[in-house]
């Protein structure tokens, strides 16, 4: 499950494997064991001798080249005489009291991550807009194609020299989307400075410039960890707030692993319901994805968090862009739904598509499959062959100048010209097209992530031409390889589905042609389910993701082809990845397989 | 968690407890812990020393009184070298199709159950409209007070016979929605004849009965446990059919606790996605509630297996009942949406109806705790008072006979004309009422508890006087009461959503009544958070019922609303009811906390 992010950063592929390799004192083992007997029904005594058995055992199984460092967490709840007494000493308030902080941590984990979301979202907006308005003044006013390439280049350079820097020299573990790493300490391995500041810092500071960079990275991967962090930090700060007056007896009950193991499950949870909008989703991508020591309880706490953390990451975001957007219900108004309402009129389905729906499955796991496969190669390339920091940092301004050329180049070569759309079209550039039309290929690089998912799924059919979107679909599959795998905070999440929905026109379009009946005028519906299935190759989780896209469309209808869809896509995926490759990597959290470094 | 579904039936409150006082043998309490070992790390070594120490130790912790019949079930995977030899002697190729037959084996399940469910839907529709018909006839046509009120009586005691002697002298673990019995199967406490193909029989005849006959029982929940049982029996009858073959190999590996039990959670998951129209509804529910040993592996299995239910059942109910329903989208119209579509653009909310949402919770809390008392103090006094099979039945018939007079009493003593609505109302009698109209209580009594349902959440605001949503109201409220603790198969899902819509909509005919602006003409979104309210404030979960409702309204709109609703109305609950009774009934699940029998 894990595995399809693993290419994202070469820290994580070495520490989620070395994760795995983690030193278990057989005290701890015993003490889950214990744990079970009791469960199961068993008498203290079978425990006690079990203890005493572990004096006699020799620490046969402890891994020598793992570092000391990484610890395993214990999240198995105890309910000895001792705890009960201690209970009893503070009172019957005390237990009361700590019940509503943990409810007011749980808050204001939703309410941090929340704000620390609209915040990057504030930054990247505030940048893309400044590198589109010097770009479109080069192009269109100076016609200097020299100089607008070299104010491209800088606008790319800059900030991913800067979000590469601070990662390589400040905080190394915040490269890559930080999903593994959540995964990882869901599971029950302590990775050093996974919660600190500084790393939520880095990571802010990483994705903002990798997006505003306008390489192939999401911000959605990474608010995920640092929704966790924020988890982390906030019952770390209550504690530090608070520990030393009568709050300490409070807050003490607090400071467990168990406890922060929660705490930073639905700070992972908000972080994900903010950025998709999508509280349900986010809930479930928290727990399909990453906590194997589930209970009905984490649910719901979980699930609070994700449903403070969506209302307040809109209604910030509401406050916040009013002034920019058109006050009607635009593609690009900042719609309580992140992929734009679907029309239930206009679109739907019937029964005779299943086999479209299924087929989408079908080569979204395909496309799936090759991501993973070719980025994994590039992950082994990596850690063989790009080890300074020097060089790290001379691949990331090459990804970075490539992105700059390729982004230009196509646009020169590409030079399509498209009426100007009555609903949006303020960040493109008019290049040599006639006065009210502009370069087609130029809304997909200039506009945002977001805006560019929003007008794939919702501009009518002759918005786009077939080869502009086979130029961008496959650009970007390039791009977003060769980003996942740079020493920045990148994650998947918004370039698959770009690429799916990239392609799920394309084929809206040749399924148009062929028999205009289908779709109408509305190919949203197949880029939507393209979207759907090459997320799905990808991440291979089913019934997160339908939640997720149910959620982000406001629509339920989609609810059967996007089932179909997410289905066909895991299975196919699953098929075609390495079974060997999945073994190194994913496994080693689902079950206890101990996987070596130097087999990689 | 489990303790609402509690009263559902005695014998329920008996196997539940006693389920908790299960015998594990010192045995399976080592296997476990020799499995937590192996996936916290370490070696197989100190498994050895365990599993010797295990002769030394007596049985000291067996409860002499409970049966032997109750054994724990072992839900750890085993990953041993013998299996992984016996896995290469038998080949790739069989691992291959024990893989393919798993997958068979769910989809077969998913297509039992909701084949199951359209059988019980159709002879409850058959059993209603004839029903209808006869007490139509008596009361418009022959004008008969007496001979409507005896085939009334009839119509309710007969079938209400019929349904509690296949109970009581069948199967008696047939009572109750069985809500609780999954639970305790999922959690790793066999019950016997369980999974019987008899108790299958007879949960559906009981179920049957109870809905035909006009109780205050659902079919929802049964369903679930229905569905559980058939995932139960379908693994048990592939292995009968295979096994004396070169299937035996390959069907092998799937007859164990563990694999039996993910079937029986994918069941109940199906049972619920065929009932309400919810595939990841219903998935969560079956976690949230039920299975507390939980895997991203099963969750995906439940969900596949709850998505082949959904449309299966779907497409059923379309081929059965084209023929009765109007072509045109009515509220009676077997859509989709199984509480018919809201119209988006006629509903909607602001923020400033936030307090009425938490209002709308508080309510729904404190009438759902009202009700759980009210049921526990029932379920006690049933306990004490009513122990043979005979009394059993006595209370069945004076319930059924309380039942046809409360109904025909309040159709009469409550004569409100209506004048009839275009929409539909087809099932309704005209009594004392002039011509075109007809007594406004009678759409009550004499709709099915679906149609009543939609008619609640989608007809005009005018539809239903106050008084008699009141009465409606109160008198269901008392009828569930006394029905879901008789020896039938009632569930609590549909009665709850009864009253909630009905208090709901008595709430929006009177904020319609002092500021008619918020809601125009439409109280439907007050009686969908009236009905989450109460149910959720009865059945205390959050995340399952939030999804439920949006899948079975077909509207994400409300996501926001439904939260906050549903968290007030699960936090009011818990701080209401005692919480001496939740540690005697719902811990026992939930942790290992021992409930003695005499206790209660």
């Amino acid at each position: 499950m894990c595995y399809c992010f693993l290419g994202a950063g070469l820290t994580e592929l070495k520490i989620l494997n070395s994760g795995c390799q983690v030193d278990v004192s057989p005290a701890k083992a015993y003490r889950g064991a214990d744990e079970k007997d009791l469960k199961k029904g068993s008498n203290l005594s079978t425990t006690i001798d079990a203890l005493a058995a572990e004096n006699l055992k020799p620490r046969s199984h402890s891994v020598n080249y793992v570092s000391s460092d990484y610890e395993s967490l214990d999240y198995d709840h105890y309910e000895s005489e001792l705890t009960v007494r201690e209970e009893k000493l503070n009172g019957y308030k005390t237990v009361v009291a700590t019940n509503v902080i943990r409810w007011l941590i749980y808050f204001s984990i939703a309410i941090c991550t929340a704000a620390v979301g609209i915040f990057i979202d504030t930054i990247i907006e505030y940048l893309c807009n400044w590198k589109f308005q010097s770009i479109r003044n080069c192009i269109d006013v100076k016609h200097s194609t020299i100089e607008c390439l070299i104010i491209w280049i800088l606008f790319t350079v800059i900030p991913t020299i800067i979000g590469c820097c601070v990662v390589l020299f400040m905080e190394p573990s915040a490269a890559g989307s930080g999903i593994p790493f959540v995964i990882s300490y869901l599971n029950g391995v302590r990775i050093p400075r996974m919660t600190a500041v500084r790393c939520l810092l880095v990571k802010v500071i990483s994705v903002v410039c990798v997006c505003a960079s306008g390489l192939g990275g999401g911000k959605e991967g990474p608010l995920i960890h640092i929704g966790a962090m924020v988890g982390g930090s906030v019952v770390e700060a209550w504690w530090k707030s608070f520990r030393n007056g009568p709050g300490r007896k409070i807050i003490g009950p607090l400071q467990n692993d168990q406890e922060r193991r929660d705490m930073m499950a639905a700070g992972a949870a908000a972080g994900l319901s903010a950025a998709f909008g999508s509280p349900v989703g986010g809930t479930l991508m928290s727990l399909e994805e990453g906590t194997s020591f589930w209970s009905s309880s984490l649910m719901w706490k979980v699930f609070f968090c994700a449903a403070v953390a969506f209302p307040t990451y809109n209604a910030g975001k509401n406050i916040l862009f009013t002034n920019h957007t058109n006050p009607s219900e635009s593609v690009h108004g900042k719609s309580i739904y992140f992929f734009g309402k679907f029309n239930e009129n206009t679109i739907y389905f019937s029964y005779s598509e299943f086999p479209i729906f299924i087929i989408f499955g079908i080569f979204g796991g395909v496309l799936g499959a090759l991501f993973v496969n070719i980025n994994y190669r590039l992950s082994i390339f990596r850690l063989k062959h790009i080890i300074s920091n020097r060089k790290k940092l001379l691949e990331s301004v090459f990804v970075a100048v490539f992105v700059a050329i390729v982004n230009l180049t196509t646009m020169i070569l590409l030079n399509n010209c498209q009426k100007k759309l009555e609903i949006s079209s303020f960040n493109v550039v008019q290049m040599f097209c006639p006065a009210g039309s502009y370069n087609e290929i130029s809304s997909f690089w200039l506009h945002t992530q977001e805006e560019n998912i929003r007008s794939l799924f919702h501009y009518p059919i002759e918005a786009y031409s077939i080869f502009s979107l086979l130029v961008y679909c496959v650009t970007y599959f390039i791009l977003t390889e060769l980003t996942v795998g740079l020493n920045m905070s990148a994650g998947l999440f918004l370039p698959s589905l770009l690429i799916g929905a990239a392609w799920g026109r394309i084929a809206s379009k040749v399924i148009h042609y062929y028999s205009p009946g289908i779709i109408g005028n509305d190919p949203g519906k197949y880029a939507l389910l393209g979207a759907a299935a090459q997320l799905g190759g990808i991440v291979r989780a089913t019934i997160s993701l339908t939640v997720v896209f149910i959620e982000a469309t406001g629509n339920v209808q989609f609810l059967l082809p996007l089932m179909i869809t997410l289905f066909t896509a895991k299975w196919t995926g699953d098929f075609f990845t390495d079974v060997q490759m999945e073994k190194k990597n994913s496994w080693c959290l689902q079950t206890y397989n101990v996987v070596h470094l130097d087999e990689v």
